[in-house]
């Protein structure tokens, strides 16, 4: 079990890359050694970590606000996959990151977003209003 | 490499199986021993086997004819995914399906569909015109 939190942690080094626009983190983010895809949402699909890391560079570059939310961690002998939302400004996404070891850490080998009627429950509970 | 066949076949297992409106086979397809988890395109996420077999009845029930095109794969040490489009109709969303091996078969254990602006090649070629 104590792979879950390096997991989780592979996954918010994520996030923290594309919200802080850091293209270098983000490159040692993703495997080297293993084949890695992205599905961008709408785009069509990105094979290799050439494509797939050029395919980051205008998206970084937008500095866009990306929240987490809602990780789910899903462990395998030799893999991980995190299921999340995304909260990019008003809109919700719903992702799969995929993750396997490489030298010792977790590196990103697929990512998949789209849109989904879905909803955060942490987002719900950080709406609810308090009683003061 | 003679993995990538048995891969692509279990993902066509899965095709089979959504087009035939099989839930048996499509209950054997996905994992037992393994965490699984589906996100179909618009829905919340589904986490555990029995919520995502559940999910299936009523899709399958409606006899849907989708197509698999383009199947990408990639291999890992005890993992693999396909990434391919899926022609449902005039719709053609994008998907990854992850398979780990359990009991020497290639298991389902994740699925996300999604919309697309890309279009597979190979319905291109199907498309284009022959001169006579």
């Amino acid at each position: 079990m104590r792979e879950r939190p390096a997991v989780l942690f592979a996954n918010e080094t994520f996030y923290r890359c594309f919200s802080d626009g850091d293209h270098e983190a983000m490159a040692s983010l993703w495997a080297a050694l293993h084949p890695v895809s992205c599905l961008h949402p709408g785009w069509e699909p990105l094979f290799g970590r050439q494509a797939v890391l050029k395919s980051w560079q205008p998206i970084l570059k937008e500095h866009v606000e990306v929240e987490c939310l809602d990780p789910e961690v899903q462990l395998y002998e030799r893999a991980a996959t995190v299921v999340c939302y995304e909260k990019i400004g008003q809109n919700i996404l719903l992702a799969t990151n995929m993750f396997v070891p490489e030298a010792g850490e977790w590196r990103m080998v697929h990512h998949q977003a789209g849109p989904t009627r879905g909803r955060p429950v942490s987002s719900f509970m950080k709406e609810k209003p308090t009683i003061n």
